[in-house]
């Protein structure tokens, strides 16, 4: 099989288009559902996707009396007929998220044994459904969350006390809804999946403590405000722990994963050989970019650690560090194309795509964009600085210039960065 | 079987000493000499590892009359009974090199069909053998390479120029040695191993040219001295082309890859199954690690790119980005580590080893260092800020107070960085 340029192109996009096809909620969902209950079926939701999937759910139970609510990014609200969509603020929260986790947490209460709970989770759940503790404030969860950021605290330590100055988090939305059960379908977005960190884990059991939230704010010196103090010293202000919520169980209806393992069927259909190399790498944007395109000419040197025609699949989410220079256009994924096509140097027989499974990388209007062995040598013909470029943050310039972005618009869902890399 | 730090400490010192050993002269010379001439034999050499290289050769032909000299970098001689070893300085070339590159082209000059040259080459030889081509000096040289070297050019751009100033390299020590047989024995340590790369090429064809060096310096606007300008228009300074060179053959005895499928070898002994992710993976040392460290996880957590226990071997050079902090004490391998170590934050089940096959990890003494799952925790309670030690780029301070370097002495040879993670 002879590996062209709109070949290769057409292989990088369907398993582009694959991967975002894997974490539809109008796909997956359906596939996730209990059978309906005798009783009430209740609502409930947050994150990016949370409209989307309240759609789907509509969708594949157009007769069943539906009652609820969920919170979404505003913008990302899709039309329902049963199931009220709010917007809020992400990342930064605001207070009609807090009034969303209101509501939220009022529609799961008064329910009965034989009544259903629908949780449906997705990133930016947490930031988009703030409920502070009772005699808490959004600004008392806010200065306690700055203070651990400043301080360099682990998303883990952050996540301990965040739960534990919450309403609704860990594990306390379904405390709420009991006895009904509560069956959560997630996408996750979030390294290694835990369902106690998709969201903050509304209705996932916590295994982290009061006492551990204290010792974190005293490690890190941070002394609360005094009736933030006194919140954390009363027993009453402990999460639910594991075993102590029977009535509600998870399921991962999308993952990074398994964008990735739909992608590696794409892949198969083309007749390259997929490797995932992993679904949660992390790392500077460029120097990903590097890293790969080292692996890369090894496949096509000495077919290690596989032999072409290949794709080498990897998801998870890079960092852009902005240094001096002022930040250009440009996203995680275009600037890991950008340092891959550098460190390829127009090496024949390689071509990559990167983009956001969202459909958005970074704050432009491309989910990513396609590198081909001559990106280098047209970038050159049209007269564009790549290092320059890569230097100041303006990858999305160079991409759009030579007509290579891969544009999906908003795909409402997520799970996080996909990066395919096809070595002939 | 059960994963312990002992036996995976040893796994991984005996997959770095296996590729260490696969590319020790010692061993692999011996292995690929042809029979011995009819004529005289005439050894010549340069790099980091020709007095070893050498050495060796003089062991595996105990009893044939051997002539010749090689060079080598100061402190890197070893005895030899009938070739003689010269020193001279690498990275910045010096008057003893020039020296010594006299008088190895000398000594390949009058002889007959029935002799042959062996030509020991291994990294560094480009610097350690400096000859200026009739009429230019050694300044002259060195002005052009660092006009190139300022304004960005490619390492291809900046040796096509230098074998057209170069009385030696491109091919020309081979020429001279006409009409005797020519044989190179080459150690790699340069990404792709091309023949024409390893040392400038001194024996091998060049097909860049006279017209492609003037252009090079006209691209980045470098004007020539007079005297080098004219240099560059005579045709005499043309290298030897493709084709034009029948008597001399190059053979890799040592090569990163080949280092690491010993590595790989040795990890079957030990139960693990290898993957070798490249030979020549670049990248700032501590993305790299980061990277390494999301393949490690999606080994444990998903079994994929391969199922544990594995252990990913990658070689090639990572590069250190000296930034505003003024730089501590570390290497390349161990900054890795210290990025690894970070990434992973404690994750259970991982190892890693990162070591310069040379056995000097930057300046240091030790070749590497050894990451066990809980490098982390006994950095914390010793006291060490890893954050910190990783940006002042004293990853050494943190790996020597644990008693995790691991030390090897300087090994004479170089396939460059060797890179292992054990996820059981």
């Amino acid at each position: 099989m002879q590996w062209d340029d709109a070949r290769a192109r057409s292989a990088l996009r369907a398993a582009f288009d694959a991967a975002i096809a894997a974490a539809d909620p109008r796909r997956v969902l359906p596939l996730h559902l209990p059978t309906p209950p005798r009783g009430r079926c209740v609502v409930v939701g947050a994150g990016k996707s949370a409209a989307l999937m309240a759609a789907a759910l509509e969708e594949a139970w157009p007769d069943l009396p539906l009652a609820g609510v969920v919170v979404t990014r505003y913008g990302h609200a899709v039309p329902t007929r049963r199931i009220a969509v709010l917007e809020s603020s992400h990342p930064v929260p605001d207070a009609a998220g807090e009034a969303a986790a209101r509501r939220i947490l009022a529609a799961v209460q008064g329910l009965g044994p034989d009544d259903l709970v629908l949780a449906l989770m997705s990133g930016g759940a947490s930031a988009l459904m703030p409920l502070p503790a009772a005699g808490l404030t959004l600004a008392d969860k806010q200065a306690v969350n700055r203070a651990l950021l400043a301080c360099g605290a682990t998303i883990g330590e952050m996540n301990c006390v965040r739960k534990h100055l919450s309403a609704i988090k860990g594990g306390r939305l379904a405390a709420a809804a009991a006895p009904a059960r509560v069956l959560t379908l997630a996408i996750s977005d979030v390294p290694g999946d835990d369902p106690a960190v998709i969201g903050s884990g509304p209705t996932v059991p916590d295994p982290s403590t009061l006492a551990e939230a204290r010792a974190i704010l005293a490690r890190y010196a941070i002394p609360p405000a005094p009736h933030v103090a006194a919140h954390l010293s009363d027993p009453a202000a402990e999460t639910p722990k594991p075993g102590s919520l029977p009535h509600a169980e998870f399921r991962l209806i999308a993952t990074p994963l398994l964008a990735l393992r739909a992608a590696a069927e794409a892949a198969r259909g083309f007749g390259l050989t997929p490797l995932i190399l992993g679904d949660a790498l992390e790392g500077e944007s460029r120097e990903v970019g590097t890293v790969l395109a080292g692996i890369a000419r090894a496949v096509r040197a000495h077919a290690t650690p596989l032999a072409p025609p290949a794709l080498l699949l990897s998801g998870g989410e890079t960092t852009v560090t902005i240094g001096s220079f002022p930040a250009g256009r440009g996203g995680r994924n275009s600037e890991c194309l950008l340092g891959l096509a550098r460190a390829l140097a127009g090496m024949q027989g390689i071509w990559a795509l990167a983009g956001d499974t969202d459909g958005i990388d970074g704050s432009e209007d491309a989910a990513g964009a396609i590198v081909t062995p001559d990106t280098m040598a047209r970038a050159g013909a049209a007269g564009l600085d790549a290092a320059a470029l890569l230097d100041r943050h303006d990858s999305y310039t160079l991409f759009a210039t030579l007509g290579d972005l891969v544009v999906t618009g908003p795909t409402l869902t997520n799970v996080n960065d996909f990066r395919a890399v096809l070595v002939a």
